[in-house]
């Protein structure tokens, strides 16, 4: 990674509006809210995730000496305003929706109360973590799903966008029920469960085969054997010749198919396994998965144990971004909006409420933080005066084990691939659509007479 | 950043493949060519990026003591293999492209020739940050030609997948020619010409938006006004009224459009400032460009001086990811294929000839190493025994002029955003052609009498 401090993983605008905001004097708290405007085609729900990384951020943010030489250097700032970012730290309340909660459009995922300059300094770096893990966890329940109580385990790292990605996804892919990744710094970080045997070129750099699996299994006797290298079938029946010839002290686990129709040739392997015995053996796919195709194969009843998905999950292919949000809805105690085009704001401070009948979401509310309303509430205290309240310490182990309970409430026809019809329901309270009515013709008002 | 160890930043199959190459005895070396087997729909051509990043960690890499603590508790791995990590370093030679140099499927970006266990150690991180970097610098190679000389700056960090894709976004993005960024941290890290002014927060801070532009312009008074906070022609006439204020004394460099119909908003926007004596405030546009909505605009001729373009060059939307693959293509001084359906690899050493006529690209040549052909080799030596060559120090500033240089000498097809038709001609030298075929029927030889 290349040397920069972490306060500055912002964005320019945000430093100048410090500034400006410092020379006017303005540091009453502002109140920030996260949301995502809507979802993406083929999602029809998000999976919250990536609070713990941004509170983690929020308690140590200082500026740096070599940070403030930095920004001293471009000339822009004023030495006052410079010398003020030694005492800066995050010293406001945070609210969020745990790790691991179904959201819908327009629901905030996070909203911060602080002295509008901490709020407005973080907007980058709490967008960057929570959009690109909440990506990244949304896509892989619909993996998880679509494999239908089959292993999953992640082999993206390869081709996650960058380091910090690479750990990201192994702990959102895990949150959202991945089993396990081939990811060893993910493992080391976060306690994940690891998986991986041998690629390719372990049986290239071998001049045949036969002799590769035998090596192999000589030091991993429980392995998991690659046999599409050169032909798949063949490959299968080279690791027959190897159980038959170790007899009883064959422990050979699995083999991996990487490429081909991987429904025909898990068939026509699990005819071969069979027949000769060796029922036990089970079958691992892999190779340009993602949840469309895993569904396809379950579906035809291909007789596959577990699939290794890569690339697909790794950069959420169909949907790598989200219509994420980051904005002002509170100055001062008072609400404010926004009116640009396609991008209208719903001001105040937020709660959202899950309505739920016979164990099951039947619809949200979204309303004002002082509603009192029925249902259960979703967002909760996290952090109090830039310190993690105990609602603010993630673990992973229950952050899974929310998904799994939540998706379980979910009605049926959101955790199905397909687009949902209807979608979910989400209501805005009484009292919060009066105040948008109320702010949006006060705006009105002021332009007519402007 | 979650703590992990560099040199972890693997796949576990990885590690298991050394601990069995160890077992073996094998240790020669082999050769790793990393390539990208088909370009996505709408690429012409890639931009290869990343080596600079792939050197150091080449350079560094070592086991630390957690590192391997954090291996043994797996309980996979001996001892033995354990205790030879302390000594693992890299010492091979690396051959590759220059950055900035533009590629096309089947040419190796990279070719690393190692003790087999360092060139498979490291597959993993190598493959992740060419595969990074070479996604965003061709993206952006795009939208810099659909500006057509406008100017190009990179708001993206706040849904980038991360903080390492955050910093190396921004310097792939200024590589393939954007001019400025948002980015501070990759002002900091590379040096890159930052811009930025002021957020929709700062004016829905205050009560009234003349009174917001009053009060940024005090601060800072050349700066870029943003107008579509409640309605952008509103926001126009207010700048107007500003300037007129301030009479002289005005030095407003601009105003920022980020929503609604930008080129209508554009002409009508250029209509009141021309009307308004103000012919050098600029028009910068931004909200949801990509380089196919900035073509549309620069083709209707929308007076707009420069474009901030986010979301979907920092995900790469289109093209999130290459069909990239990191092989062996020799070991021990022999050839060696792959034959999966699909994946069939060309065997050995390899080098890339650019041939050009009157000053274009007319095709590429791709040979075994050992060719000697017409053109312009491409592949450099830039590590040599584990250490950077000459060729081997990147700096930016000159990658990125190597962008601009070789992107002029494409045929003009491949610089449009529509597929080119004709694709770029690469071809296979008859050396490479028949070790190729020899090495395929002696496996398919093989395949028949097992």
């Amino acid at each position: 990674m290349s040397a920069f401090s972490p306060a500055l993983f912002t964005d320019l605008y945000e430093l100048t509006m410090l500034e400006a905001y410092a020379a006017d004097g303005m540091a009453e708290v502002g109140t920030f809210s996260l949301f995502v405007r809507r979802l993406p085609e083929r999602r029809n729900f998000l999976i919250a995730c990536g609070l713990e990384e941004v509170l983690t951020f929020l308690e140590t943010l200082r500026f740096d000496e070599p940070g403030v030489t930095y920004l001293r250097s471009l000339g822009r700032f004023s030495e006052t305003f410079l010398r003020s970012l030694a005492s800066f730290s995050f010293t406001g309340d945070v609210y969020a929706v745990p790790e691991g909660t179904p959201v819908f459009p327009d629901e905030p995922l996070l909203e911060i109360d602080a002295p509008i300059a901490e709020g407005q300094l973080v907007e980058t770096f709490v967008m960057n973590q929570i959009h690109l893990q909440t990506v990244l966890a949304s896509k892989a329940a619909r993996v998880v799903e679509a494999a239908h109580g089959r292993q999953v385990v992640d082999f993206g790292l390869r081709r996650t966008h960058g380091i910090d990605a690479g750990l990201k996804s192994a702990r959102a892919f895990h949150l959202a029920g991945v089993d396990a990744t081939s990811n060893v710094a993910a493992g080391q970080a976060y306690g994940i469960p690891l998986a991986g045997t041998m690629a390719h070129s372990y049986i290239q750099a071998h001049d045949d085969e036969l002799e590769a699996f035998r090596a192999f299994t000589r030091v991993y006797p429980e392995t998991i054997v690659l046999v599409d290298t050169y032909d798949t079938l063949d490959g299968v029946r080279k690791v027959i010749a190897l159980c038959h010839a170790l007899g009883p002290d064959c422990r050979v686990r699995g083999v991996r198919l990487d490429s081909g129709d991987l429904g025909d040739l898990a068939r026509e392997t699990r005819r071969l396994l069979d027949a000769a015995g060796l029922r036990g053996v089970t079958i691992f796919a892999s190779g340009g998965l993602d949840e469309n195709e895993i569904a396809r194969l379950v579906a035809g009843g291909a007789p596959i144990d577990g699939f290794g998905v890569g690339t697909d999950m790794a950069v959420s292919r169909d949907a790598p971004s989200l219509d994420i949000a980051y904005k002002l809805v509170e100055y001062a105690g008072r609400p404010r909006v926004k009116l640009s085009t396609g991008k209208v704001l719903l001001p105040g401070r937020k709660q959202v409420w899950r309505v739920e009948r016979d164990g099951s979401a039947d619809h949200d509310v979204l309303g004002r933080r002082d509603d009192r309303l029925e249902g259960r509430t979703l967002l909760q205290q996290v952090m109090a005066g830039g310190r993690r309240t105990e609602a603010g310490r993630v673990d992973l182990p229950s952050a899974r084990a929310r998904v799994r309970d939540e998706l379980s409430r979910l009605p049926r026809r959101l955790r199905a691939l397909e687009p949902a019809a209807p979608p979910y329901d989400v209501r805005v309270s009484p009292a919060l659509g009066r105040e948008r009515a109320r702010l949006q013709s006060a705006h009105a008002g002021d332009q007519v007479s402007s």
